[in-house]
């Protein structure tokens, strides 16, 4: 299930705003089909995997990210349809898609076709369907916090320099978060302040810089899509995977808001001092708040000198009383 | 050399100020001796080691993290004298003894004696020596400076509390790192607020609570030393290994005045945003300061859901230009 979710990446951001889906056929121990959600959401990564795996499907084991489709489109048949139809021995889902039009249909029609069916429930997250979820329960995109600080929170020096903080490989990264997302999102203060392309600047991938959106009361230039407060990312047609990108206002208000699903924190082996904060008022002012609105560490890695920490949002427990 | 060095860490902080020094003898591929100086300095790791092993250190190999003293004392043999005489046929040694009375003296004498000598020259800090080398270089104690704060570099929410930021397990490790110190710092401010204990609270180990000290120009409870500035620590009688625990003028002077030798961070997955900060005013104004002074990455682990980062100073390079 793990390879599929890694071969649904590939769907990223040209599937969208359909949910990148991969999909694996296995038979004795080979595989036999591979497919992921093709740029505009069609063909679906089922029938991709088992137009690969033609008849030696029969009996074989698919493992797909995301429940079958069961709804039928104008474009194309249903997958549940086609995978009930492929002679399947079993099916391994990796969660139930809360779309209403399939959830539990989808693995429903597949057992009728007497597959042995089974659903892992896996995190939406780990499943590269994060977008599709937040979209289908909370109606808005999903949202990816980017912050590059030093060791001990700053944006900035107190010179107002914030160029670089991060090395190369830490920046090459963040164009490949970007090149991945649908919708990229600043404060006015920094729109005016440094004019920032925000655009994707890795080779082969310069096509695919994404939507530009601006949290603020102002003007915005040609291009770009202003909204005037955090909760008015529902409204960004199409867009499934937001990543913003600061300042500190802005940062801040997302928090605020509890609309960070995912936090980037790229940390240079610096101290900034009395900098510029990377976060200001973000509605944590007790330690009661900002246990409740606390993270759990996903991944962390060396990206040259710098470190990459990956968080999501996570409810913690206050550290209990008793003297240092 | 490794286990040499592991083996020298139960010297701190007992045989303080004298530097703890790890041995071990091996004869075909057999460890026959180990030892590490003793309480109050004497017997020496190698005198300790050379008394286990016995006539078998005859055509045996020593790894010693320090020199063998070269220079007699009234409480004991010189230790190059004694390993000279030992009939071994290889010393390696972890490095050179800064101390002139001993500095290439020691090596010297187990050459003469026939003895196969060889000198790694590891960097201090790998050895459990970087509080004598720095006594040595310098003329002052080596300094650790503690630091507990969140995600984005605060030490107390915007209401004040600060405790607890971190859970019992970071908690457990400072305690720790206290007992292995000669003496733990604060800075006034700290001390007339929290009044805080800074003693040793693990199992067994409460008589070793190391020496109070505050930086402060008031007066102190009885039981603590006072200095006014950081540049007065080279005046504390004995003391080799100090830890400076904040609060937050307290750290940005020892940063601001390059007094810092080793940086640990114990980092709560928490934000704190408009809170107080954990640095101020550190001598860090730009971007090149900031890079002049900053720090390699030790070591990193987890502690419950904390991370607890150690960084050693620095020098960095400033990342290149080119835009974002």
């Amino acid at each position: 299930m793990a390879a599929a979710a890694a071969l649904s990446e590939r769907a990223r951001p040209l599937a969208s705003p359909n949910p990148g889906v991969g999909a694996i056929i296995v038979k004795n121990g080979v595989v036999i089909g591979r497919g992921w959600t093709q740029a505009g959401g069609r063909p679906h990564a089922e029938a991709v995997a088992l137009a690969q795996a033609g008849e030696a499907a029969c009996g074989a084991t698919l493992y797909v990210t995301l429940e079958p489709c069961a709804h039928r489109s104008q474009r194309g048949p249903a997958c549940a349809d086609l995978t009930a139809g492929a002679g399947l021995a079993r099916a391994v889902i990796g969660m139930c898609d809360p779309d209403p039009r399939t959830a539990t249909l989808g693995a429903g029609k597949l057992r009728d076709a007497g597959i042995d069916t089974r659903i892992l429930g896996w995190p939406a997250h780990m499943l590269g369907l994060a977008g599709h979820e937040v979209h289908l329960s909370q109606g808005r995109p999903h949202v990816t916090l980017k912050l590059a600080m030093s060791l001990d929170g700053c944006i900035a020096a107190a010179s107002g320099e914030s160029q670089w903080i991060t090395g190369p490989a830490a920046r090459a990264h963040t164009h490949r978060e970007r090149a991945r997302a649908d919708a990229i999102l600043v404060g006015g203060g920094t729109l005016r302040a440094d004019n920032p392309r925000l655009d994707v600047r890795l080779d082969g991938l310069e096509e695919r810089s994404p939507r530009r959106v601006a949290l603020t009361s102002g003007d915005v230039p040609e291009g770009w899509t202003a909204i005037r407060s955090p909760q008015e990312i529902a409204a960004l047609e199409g867009v499934r995977y937001l990543m913003v990108e600061g300042g500190e206002q802005t940062a801040s208000a997302f928090l605020a808001a509890g609309l960070v699903d995912r936090m980037l924190i790229y940390r240079a082996p610096i101290l900034l001092g009395d900098g510029l904060r990377a976060i200001g008022d973000a509605g944590r002012h007790t330690l009661d708040a900002a246990f409740a609105g606390g993270f759990a560490l996903e991944d962390r890695r060396m990206l040259g000198s710098d470190t990459l920490e990956v968080y999501r949002p996570a409810a913690l427990e206050r550290p209990g009383m008793g003297d240092s």
